[in-house]
């Protein structure tokens, strides 16, 4: 039995926008906020393999405008944008992997269209709020632990590159027109909605599915690497409390999770959660992999708590358990992209 | 009377490739390596405005083969990269103001097209030497002074952010694909066969056409920020350092100057080296100027001095007077573009 979906009341009334709206965290924010009483709008370039689908809004409190095109598109964003009190930026490219291999559509994707969009809000709709979702990749790899904002940036793949730049000039739209943009820099996400066949997406998607599978979960190196892991309703949460919240203007917070744990721990919880019938195992790394890992990772977000207010409420062994019973009840996500 | 040119001998008989090499630095450059017996080709995009010029080229001590087009188109570059035993990539729109009022094209000029470059070196040349010119830019306003290389970038206007992604992108190919690539961070440059007649590319520029033309100078502001500059020659022996050592590669370093001078001593200095006839006072800042000014910066170029065995050799006093020599002697730069 899954949980019930996130409320978000705190926009009742607004007209938000999502951009990257069919897709994982998008999807999960839109239902919260049509279940909050928002107005609500979704534009989603359903980018092949990105995790885009129609399906992920099935169940909406109330209805939910769905435009296919890109986020810098203008004929299609006029008329959106000329509504909007506030923008979800979570359009994005999020495969690392695929960054290293096509690094041109991954500039594409992750900063051109985002400046696109940045120039259309700035003459259409200058006075609305923009929430910019960047992650943790921005740093590479930490020079210490936890990492805050003020850690230098050293991106280890092209993605992480693209997305430090589109998370920069969404400060710098901020700070030099006078507009009412954030940005939050994510660390690895799971819950429902999450695409669950393709690997290059993380690792937690991967774990999650071979293990309502119970397949083998292979786990690279000594599996000893931290990372602070957040279910999907403590980020929709943070991104709500970004757009209410006038101090986060020109800001970029971290969010993280207390509970920093072993990948090998991730995996044999994730295993366990779902029935305890995958095995885990350690492997080694793979070479395209280990050239763009960064090791241990663990965010300070002391900042966003005490200007935000928000703290992530959900642990990961209840996290996962959540996940895994959506997506027994979903089973469509185990048998097609 | 000019000075005698540049002549640099560490590259005799190599092919190098300087992009960008009709502008400001990459023609230095490009001048500077014919003189020293390297085998030099040049490609440049000729973008309207961005002072590129043929005429550059004039008067160099052996044939340089010229090609006009963008650094990242496939036909033109496959040839040219063919033979390449060093890139010198020094393309680039370098105005900060423009690239707030056409960001989009900042974009595809200077990150766009670089990493189309890295594209095309990987697969034609991969163990070719690139050195790419990033620039101080990145840092935004300083934090502490002198800047180093460990400073945080937080670029405040596009132009920042665009360079700053290109830099990374050069490192990133560098520490994943094993490319033999470094990036200098460079200060405000003056010297010969710099675009005179467009504002919008940086003081310097300025201040030297109105001395010329003895008309007045303004400086922005109580003009007591303090700037760094480097005479093009100094930085054309950075360039041929960081190509001819290999513990370069996959470093980045400051260029600077120890003698940081207040803006409107700058100024001062070129009147006089004009002749004296311009007068110098302060005016308040622009609205669109203030909004993406750094204040003080000096930078702290130890690293290059201790890797690359560099430091600037030409004062500010000796390299306006040679800059000053140089347009007297070719006026027309004061008449053109």
């Amino acid at each position: 039995m899954a949980p019930d979906p996130l409320t978000c009341p705190e926009l009742r009334g607004a007209s938000c926008l999502v951009t990257g709206g069919l897709g994982f965290i998008g999807s999960n924010l839109a239902l919260a906020l049509a279940a909050g009483g928002a107005r609500v709008a979704v534009v989603d370039a359903l980018v092949p393999h990105h995790g885009g689908d129609r399906r992920n809004l099935d169940g909406a409190a109330a209805p939910i405008a769905v435009t296919i095109a890109d986020i810098g598109d203008r004929g299609a964003m006029t008329p959106l944008l000329g509504e909007a009190d506030v923008v979800f930026n979570v359009a994005g490219q999020v495969s690392h992997l695929e960054s290293m291999t096509d690094p041109l559509r991954d500039l594409d994707l992750n900063v051109r269209s985002h400046l696109a969009l940045l120039e259309l809000v700035r003459e259409l709709r200058p006075g609305a709020v923009v929430v910019h979702t960047s992650t943790r990749q921005v740093y590479g790899r930490p020079r210490y632990l936890p990492v805050d904002e003020d850690h230098p940036t050293a991106p280890v793949d092209v993605n992480g590159v693209d997305k430090l730049a589109a998370e920069q000039l969404h400060l710098l739209y901020a700070a030099v027109h006078d507009m009412a943009i954030s940005a939050l820099r994510l660390t690895n996400v799971y819950g429902p909605r999450q695409s669950l066949m393709r690997d290059g997406l993380g690792f937690l998607p991967v774990f999650v599915r071979r293990a309502l599978r119970g397949e083998p979960i292979d786990v690279y190196g000594d599996g000893r690497q931290l990372r602070d892991c957040l279910y999907v309703d403590d980020v929709v949460r943070a991104l709500v409390l970004a757009a209410v919240t006038p101090d986060s203007v020109g800001q970029v917070f971290n969010l993280g999770h207390d509970d920093a744990l072993e990948l090998a721990e991730i995996a044999r919880i994730v295993a366990a959660g779902a029935g305890g019938a995958s095995e885990v195992s350690l492997v080694p790394w793979p070479d395209d992999l280990v050239r763009i890992d960064i090791g241990s990772f663990w965010g300070d977000f002391s900042k966003a708590k005490r200007v935000l207010g928000w703290a992530p409420e959900i642990g990961f062994g209840a996290g996962i358990a959540a996940t895994i019973a959506f997506y027994r009840e979903h089973p469509w996500y185990l048998s097609s992209i």
